[in-house]
């Protein structure tokens, strides 16, 4: 199987491309990146492939060319962002006070919600052709869950808190952003900051209902955005 | 200026219409009424009214001659949810437990949002052609900020709450709501939960960061759905 996500241009009639041809691929390649995430921020991963060649300024088969397949422009998309999620998660399990490592992710992730709406959708997408992208995702989605565990075994977080309810959070979080940046940050950081509260173990606490039946990739299972 | 929101149809070339031309003329609207109910709910407040008379099985003259306005159909659609929000208000500010009022209303108003996403149109419909309406809303809102009045007097809720965090929780809600009803609702109470116990004044309790720039019109401004 070819690897899709390759750098090099797929042209299929030459042996070696010129150098001129290989800068205008990489070019055409970052305009169409930078037009997906643009377009997933605004409307989800949803977006036709059609309207995102159109943002770039370029033919739908160019994209096409370099992207085969959606799974395989959103993977090419995400890459970096879910590269600096891992690494988030990786500092947090180093950090030696487990409320804080889990805080500050949180943080992080709302903070690269309320940055780009399309950022959740790294860890839905299927990334058929990028295995090392599952595995950094896998291996995000395991330091999470040590990092619940680590807070609730030195007492820093509720006994009922469940690993859903980072979905719920991410989730509501999407539902606060708002057109500007500066507007979805303030309510952003409001919402994370009235969550953030009621995690804390308390004295004679209320215990919460039953944790949604949700996981990670309902975030983009959005009723009324995608079937 | 014609009342549009009359349960009589206007049939322009008759004097009285006939029992069962009255008869079906109720029927349709009640059909229209429903179909639109559904739509919204499914799709916000922007979904075409030729959509929603198709919805209905009828033309759209049908649903033109009983709506000629879009505010028209929405104002009709919502009466009776803003009506039961109206009705919740009242009856919490008669509770002599200001934050047990507060709390009824916040749980109500989520859970009538869980059960048909359109529900927080009723609070950005312009209703043009229904001053009743208008007041009602007016009627629910000033209830509302009395109630959060009440309750930081009463030491019952923390002191930097804003009256734009009810909005911010609407929003949030709205971005938990999943395809089925038993999962929206779960979800929904999970996430109320959450919030109902950061809103408590707590001893040294950490203060909010500042009250994000929220107005109850924003509940339909969700970027990427309207204009």
């Amino acid at each position: 199987m070819p690897d899709r996500l390759s750098r090099k241009p797929s042209i299929s009639s030459a042996g070696t491309p010129a150098p001129a041809q290989r800068a205008d691929a990489r070019n055409n390649r970052a305009r169409l990146l930078r037009a997906a995430r643009e377009a997933y921020a605004l409307d989800g991963t949803t977006v036709p492939s059609s309207a995102i060649a159109r943002r770039a300024g370029l033919g739908a088969a160019t994209l096409y060319r370099h992207f085969p397949t959606r799974d395989a422009l959103i993977s090419a998309a995400f890459s970096e962002q879910l590269g600096r999620c891992v690494a988030t998660v990786d500092e947090a399990l180093e950090d030696d006070d487990p409320w804080r490592g889990l805080r500050t992710v949180l943080v992080e992730v709302c903070r690269m919600q309320a940055e780009d709406r399309g950022f959740s959708a790294a860890f839905i997408a299927e990334f058929p052709d990028a295995p090392g992208l599952r595995r950094e995702r896998a291996r995000a989605e395991a330091g999470l869950a040590r990092l619940v565990r680590r807070a609730k075994d030195a007492g820093q977080l509720r006994e009922d808190f469940d690993s859903s309810d980072i979905t719920l959070l991410l989730l509501a979080n999407n539902g606060v952003l708002r057109d500007s940046p500066a507007a979805s940050m303030a309510a952003s950081r409001r919402l994370l900051a009235y969550f953030l509260q009621s995690c804390r173990p308390t004295e004679n606490g209320t215990p919460l209902p039953a944790p949604a039946p949700l996981r990670l990739d309902d975030l983009y299972r959005a009723p009324g955005r995608t079937g």
